[in-house]
């Protein structure tokens, strides 16, 4: 099978490394929109003019479906790329309201989401949550933790100090849902902060779960091809999948 | 005379305070490309593009010249803007680099200049400031600075982390150039860790010193109108402006 997956950035890199890990496709076409990322910050419309661009750009490649690696875009898009595109599109927000209630049993379980700006204000988490019989949701916007991110802040004092200023009104909750790409590269820190009782949530392993429950894989792909696309400076994408994959 | 002021977000707003307490312009049009906003992690031909696109959108109005609010696209793009303008194209990081110079009588002074990846990468600064002759420079592209405005965080636990994070390694300078439009909303904070004989270079004092000097205003406008566009969201542009200015 072929996949397109789709991010705003280089952030879904985070999800292609899950699908490698798993073996899952022949080839994969990466498209990040790194001219004009982030979509974190912006409004709905934009957000769905993009994403209908994404689904256009696929369509030069004969694909057997697409993954929106982004949050951002999966909470406010999904049902526009849907319409526009003639092979099945899957989102990670869906994909990691399904891995949460199928990991916690208990539905009086507190659940904290991370997001952007942008998806914590979707609500698109906790609709899907609440539908599967989980009330005890807090969401939180923490925007400054993509910027950390990318300059390679993983832990020290600024982060300390940025986790005080996010969650000192937040108790140990029962998961923590990494509602962006970027945020699984803090998962260390973020569990040191909340304590290994704390379940994270992270879009690839979601996404991967996901897949395996709704598809047939009936062959694994050691060494798949992989092609890699953007709005701008794909060399420095390429860089830096070769960092990370 | 009538103005265009160009920014890639909303940062802008500190030049168009500067130029309204002046009472520089009879007519100030306000374009803010927010929908593809930030161009500090840009690369350059994506950030010339960007900036000749204003420069079209600005074609529509009748204007005497156009303010490049935006230290990235001054740094990288004005040449390009100048080319495709018909009328003239004036840049915060020119203003400032006169700015500095006129101020700092004592060429051996150090200086900093805080800007965003893009700005310190180009070498704008450190260009203009050579050739009058300063030659005691450091840049820091301090790029957790704009998230952190954005979040409204101005004082705290945070910022003097993320101060000693960055400049752990500097002096107390005589002069930090602030190379962005979001960094004069954390001038109290940096005169704090710097203290007071630090001198704070403002890109939107800087312009109105570099317009006084190259023009003749004949007239001083007290009430100019003002018209906002961006490229999403116009009116959560208004909302913020109403705030600032």
């Amino acid at each position: 099978m072929k996949v397109g997956v789709f991010d705003s950035g280089i952030g879904g890199l985070t999800v292609v490394k899950s699908l490698l890990e798993h073996q899952l496709f022949e080839e994969i076409v990466y498209y990040g929109d790194t001219a004009r990322v982030p979509y974190g910050s912006k409004d709905k419309n934009t957000i769905i003019r993009y994403a209908i661009e994404a689904v256009e750009f696929f369509k030069n490649f004969e694909l057997d479906m697409i993954i929106v690696a982004c949050n951002t875009v999966s909470a406010y898009a999904l049902g526009e790329m849907r319409e526009s595109s003639t092979c099945p599109v899957i989102g990670v927000v869906e994909a990691g309201v399904l891995a949460t209630s199928n990991t916690l049993k208990d539905k009086n379980s507190n659940i904290l989401i991370l997001g952007t700006k942008a998806t914590v204000n979707s609500k698109a988490y906790e609709s899907g949550l609440n539908y599967l019989g989980f009330e005890n949701l807090e969401a939180k916007a923490t925007g400054l933790f993509v910027p950390m991110v990318e300059e390679e802040i993983f832990e020290g004092k600024i982060l300390e100090a940025t986790f005080e200023h996010y969650f000192k009104d937040i108790k140990s909750p029962n998961a923590v849902i990494l509602g962006c790409t970027h945020f699984p590269l803090l998962s260390q820190a973020l569990q040191n902060h909340f304590g290994d009782d704390t379940l994270l949530i992270h879009s690839g392993n979601a996404i991967v779960e996901h897949l395996e429950e709704e598809f047939t894989f009936t062959k694994r792909y050691k060494d798949p091809e992989i092609k890699f696309f953007s709005s701008e400076n794909p060399d420095a994408l390429k860089e830096i999948a070769k960092k990370w994959l």
